[in-house]
């Protein structure tokens, strides 16, 4: 039993290692990139999934496209880039870090362009490690926040995976359940397991437990109970979008946890990285809810466990109404309420 | 499509007509009965499922047993009798209404004992059919108490399955429901899928659909949403056992489901034969509550969805607190707070 990671970048080698999250939890394999063609594949078939840890892979692919361009004109190069960028960029199409990333990666040619392009490229290779370097940082200050809200022997209940595999260490989420480990802490975390698509079990469960965590798998209607029996002493779920008043996108659960969560007097934590935060969507009630495909809930994995035909209501994520939160917690720092008053300022 | 039932008695043919209930909801087949091992068998794999169910099952299985025996002496008529239905006791040992109905046989043929035994038997069969009969009537009771509380066009949230495949007819829980559409209501029922076993997809939605009742399956955690969008105007949901101050113990999910509507100031109906109420069992705290092998939650279906090795709780049962229950609904009548007091006058 071994820690998983989902990035892994071998510096000797200039080779990317990224951990194949299709086959889990059933199968733990690595698989090796040097090529664009192969980040491509990667992300498009979510062997790497989660958004930040999409983002990293892509600075690597798009390292891995250029690496062997011709260093004869800058415009030619540049022209290169630009086309690799683009393949890499309609993999996932939809997902921000991803062209983010790729924008970053475009800035710094301009920035660089009067140096030889063979010193270009290694300075995109630095580039992408740095996007990498400062995803871990992101995660590791949010979890150093998070940590000081805690105290050892704490029981933690969480949702969905806002984990370690969804980014390049640590997770949101997840980060001070890994800081707890490394202080020697005792954490006692329940992991919600998430229906439809079951990533608190495939995946919160699976890398909390592969890292010599405490974890207790539940299915998600236990969490009253569980609450009940004075086991939780926090709750701490990742984020899809925060509102300007605090409103929460998160993972389709995350509302009933935090009504759960109120009821029983426990503290409800967001762990958000900044970008998470949108002051330019005003409430909850402006993040739109993707519905997705009745089939996640009637026959998941190959199995029918509803009548074909019956009516399914498929929600994937739901909002948490600013009032169920007790903080948002960012790698800058905690956020209390009033929201709508403090967030504006952690993000100046 | 057409209405399920659990339970027929072919009257003309002295046989029992049973659904497979082990391959819902994949496939409807119904399965013919004439003899006490075909009977034992069906309680055994659960081919019939649902105490109510049980219990009317063992009553014709019990005649099927018997309708052969030698009819020269009452104590050796009596003694096979007793034999089967020893036999048919041991199919399911823990089922409370199994070993009731086989008493019931019993005190019967103990109270007809003058009469020729071949005019007991045919008392057996008619005490097998009123054992039938009468929980029809409990449950379509408990549907008409339930829909004086209800109006046309009512969302109404159910968890797992209190329904008229757990029983001979109706339901308890679903009653209203099928009245409701006896009457021409349209009710729009939502039905939480209820992890791990999902019998609220697999039977409730499934008995819903194919009776012709507007039914929607969601997950678990996507109770609060639908609340939340004025979805839902009553939660109605079955029991195991009622403590005498109302405590209520259901199905995993039904607290969670409690405190959810109670945000929502939605109403929460227990649907409850009086056998369900035990005023032996002061509170909640006095009931049991039995944990189930974590494979449920792991491994539904053949497929792990959890790392092999994490922890799992499995409490089958939570207890929902009296003061989160808005009227206790039963045969005899409707139970509204303060439960300690008014459940002893309805079961008097």
């Amino acid at each position: 039993m071994s820690e998983l990671f989902a990035i892994k970048w071998e510096d000797g080698e200039d080779k990317l290692v990224l951990l194949d999250q299709t086959k889990l939890p059933n199968s733990i394999e690595y698989k090796t990139y040097d090529t664009v063609e192969g980040v491509y594949d990667s992300i498009k078939t979510m062997i790497v999934r989660g958004a930040p840890a999409i983002g990293v892979t892509a600075g690597y692919g798009l390292y891995f496209g250029i690496k062997n361009a011709p260093e004869d004109s800058f415009e030619k190069f540049y022209n290169s880039v630009e086309e690799k960028a683009k393949y890499l960029n309609s993999s996932r199409p939809t997902a921000v870090n991803l062209s983010w990333a790729l924008k970053r990666m475009l800035k710094k040619i301009e920035a660089e362009k009067d140096k030889p392009i063979a010193e270009i490229k290694k300075i995109l290779r630095d580039e992408a490690k740095n996007i990498h370097r400062e995803d871990i940082e992101i995660c590791k200050n949010i979890g150093e926040n998070l940590i000081t809200l805690l105290k050892d022997n704490m029981g933690i209940l969480t949702h969905c995976n806002a984990g370690q595999l969804a980014t390049s260490r640590y997770g949101t989420a997840t980060a001070p359940m890994y800081l707890a480990k490394e202080k020697g802490w005792h954490l006692k975390i329940y992991s919600d397991e998430t229906r439809p698509r079951l990533q608190g079990s495939t995946l919160t469960a699976l890398e909390l437990y592969m890292a010599g965590i405490d974890v207790t798998t539940i299915t998600d209607n236990m969490a009253a109970v569980v609450m009940s029996q004075h086991k939780i002493d926090a709750v701490i779920v990742g984020c899809d979008r925060i509102a300007a008043n605090g409103d929460t996108a998160n993972k389709i659960g995350t509302f009933g946890v935090s009504i759960l969560a109120k009821y029983f007097k426990i503290p409800m934590y967001i762990a958000a990285p900044t970008p998470s935060i949108d002051l330019n969507t005003p409430t909850g009630r402006d993040i739109p809810i993707e519905e997705r495909d009745s089939k996640e809930v009637t026959c998941r994995f190959g199995v029918w466990t509803a009548p074909k035909g019956v009516k399914v209501y498929n929600p994937s994520f739901d909002v948490t109404p600013h009032e169920n939160i007790t903080a948002i917690v960012t790698e800058k720092g905690i956020v209390y309420p009033p929201f709508e008053e403090n967030l504006k300022k952690i993000i100046k």
